[in-house]
């Protein structure tokens, strides 16, 4: 059975392209180094609601136009907040910014992000989310809130999540700002490119690795992976049982392995080759 | 509205010195390499009672006098137990040891710990609460408790929560014991300087990064860190949310903006420079 | 009290030698380089209930024969699933795996794992489970499940505790093959040698660490540091204390205190070495 047709949401602050089945989502407002506003997080949303549960789109690319990732929340926001029904607009555009990093959490293809530039605030609560970081070595990584008199309030609990409590306590409580390879060192990013011709081909390499895998396999063991602490271990184990009985019986499994033993390539393979670019 | 006066308690086997908003707390007992005794573990939880929920505080430095930070538990505390009101003083004083733990990781302030000479048992677990550890290259860490027969029964939980399950394992398994350079690749402690001017110079960095940030905002931001076991993702997010509105009302953000807009330092930052050998 | 005489199982997908209290437990399968069955699942299990609680077996050292750690599962098992009494035999034996895993984990006794050649699949997962993890430069480590149309289903979970969620989603997703440096890197192993002698000495350094360790207070320390996860932390102190204090008026920590007084080795510590290769 085909799949529906892929219908993506018309968009303003973003930019949408699918190639390969890889969707790559450009934040896009490069005079502000791609600062969030309201309308931004609302359209990364809705573009992670068309794609929802979607086989046929395997990978998300999130990566800044212009030379930088994200500058984190845009302050003219907070300024204008939206005339929300609830009682406290400030605290609803707050709660946004953490409904949009579950939404893209919650997602069950491969996200990756390519930070170059600036990746601060809510820039940096994105990177917590993805599934592979890619990084510049020159790209400066950094929580500045409360050197402005306000907390990561949504971000914080990400970025404990991803780097542990401990590095997140000192990097939340100090402001710090660091590069790329320290960003490498503290598991904050997976990869680190010194130029940006290695970055894209770090990138590339990236997404042939997960075009290799079969796509449903892959969102399963991504739903598995990502309720690590939503029950008992015994009962995961017992779910996950079946999910792999499930996947053995399929036609993934019937491809993947007779391929392997004919040491070819499976039927869901492609590269991505020069698409990073395009 | 000004503040009460800050009482610092009575001590004996700590000193306490306030200074720019920043109390150092010197662990003073040298002749034992700062063994903890039952005294010193009830002045370590009085200090911090007396600096609950006092924004004027910031931080709190602990180091040791002489040249180490802490050997762990004085084993004489041990043979002479205090006549406890409960039924077994040997664990009532062992629960001492997990309850001053708790009693530093629950503080407000940002809590920098400086890691000299001997890091031992108890002295370990007080790195492990710490929001930010320095370290001193030719520091020596161990948990050498198994080795004389014993568990580190207060200790081992923080030691989990801070490397890490699999580390934790070995390094309590094995009375393994490490010099700086593996405890900063460990994530134990987060710098290392290579000689004790250098370590004062980090110490004093550290502190004026601390500085930068709003003091409530800081508060805030960590206890929102610290609660992310509590409760769900979701209804922390919300909560979240509502701190940060506070904050983004109050006159620290108001003050930090508007700094951050006119390119000047906010009102509340101020330099530790030197204080930490005064 | 003499504990009663420990009777291993007889087994033929691994061997088991019994030397100063340390359990070789050999993966035995070289022709396929020890690729998983049910049978070898059930001996592994088989071979731990036999020590379970027995303070007399203090470690145990998991290897594979041939030069290869393990391939993971064997392919032809999943096609000649047993006649389970289960609705779905597939989804049996595929639980086998994590029982297999679970019980590991459960050993009161330092497991170490010793990392050659291929670490794959469920030999990766062997590895996670592990207390001390040694490595030789050269193993190929990696979960190749998704790539064949698999997810690593029992396997991810303990990954993910091991690693930590954010490195665990690279590696599942992306079917990463990496060397014992990255392993080192990634936590998910201890130390690493760079060829057979000097991991084979590492084995034993690792081995006489752990047998300068009490046997009692080692295993309640460990049960401390699997329960990190049970309950709140203030009820697990309170527990802990209780152990502590059991162990300090036992015969180990009169032993071990009074040894660290005299300068002396304490009564339990023996050594393993050359225990290794014979």
């Amino acid at each position: 059975m085909q799949p529906a047709e892929l219908i993506l949401p018309a968009t303003d602050s973003i930019t949408l392209v699918l190639q390969q089945g890889v969707l790559y989502l450009t934040l896009n407002r490069p005079v502000s180094r791609n600062a969030m506003t309201a309308a931004m997080l609302d359209e990364i949303i809705d573009a992670f609601d068309a794609i929802r549960g979607r086989l046929d789109v395997r990978a998300v690319v999130i990566r800044g136009a212009g030379g930088h990732f994200c500058a984190g929340a845009d302050l003219k926001s907070l300024a204008t907040a939206p005339k929300s029904a609830g009682d406290d607009p400030i605290a609803a555009l707050n709660r946004r910014f953490g409904t949009m990093l579950q939404q893209v959490e919650a997602a069950s293809q491969v996200v990756v992000v390519v930070c170059e530039g600036s990746v601060l605030g809510g820039g940096f609560g994105l990177v917590c989310v993805s599934d592979i970081a890619i990084a510049h070595s020159a790209a400066r990584f950094g929580l500045p809130e409360t050197t402005r008199g306000l907390p990561p309030a949504q971000i914080a609990p990400f970025v404990a999540s991803r780097v542990g409590l401990s590095q997140a306590r000192r990097l939340c409580l100090t402001g710090a700002q660091f590069d790329g390879a320290e960003a490498l060192r503290l598991g904050l990013v997976h990869l680190v490119a010194d130029d940006a011709a290695a970055l894209d081909a770090m990138l590339d390499e990236t997404l042939d690795a997960v075009l290799r895998c079969a796509p449903q396999a892959n969102a399963i063991t991504k739903s598995i992976l990502m309720n690590v602490e939503a029950a008992e271990l015994a009962t995961r184990l017992d779910a996950a049982a079946l999910q792999f009985s499930q996947c053995a019986r399929g036609s993934e499994a019937a491809e993947g392995i007779t391929a392997f033993m004919q040491k070819r390539r499976a039927s869901w393979v492609v590269s991505a080759q020069g698409s990073a670019s395009s």
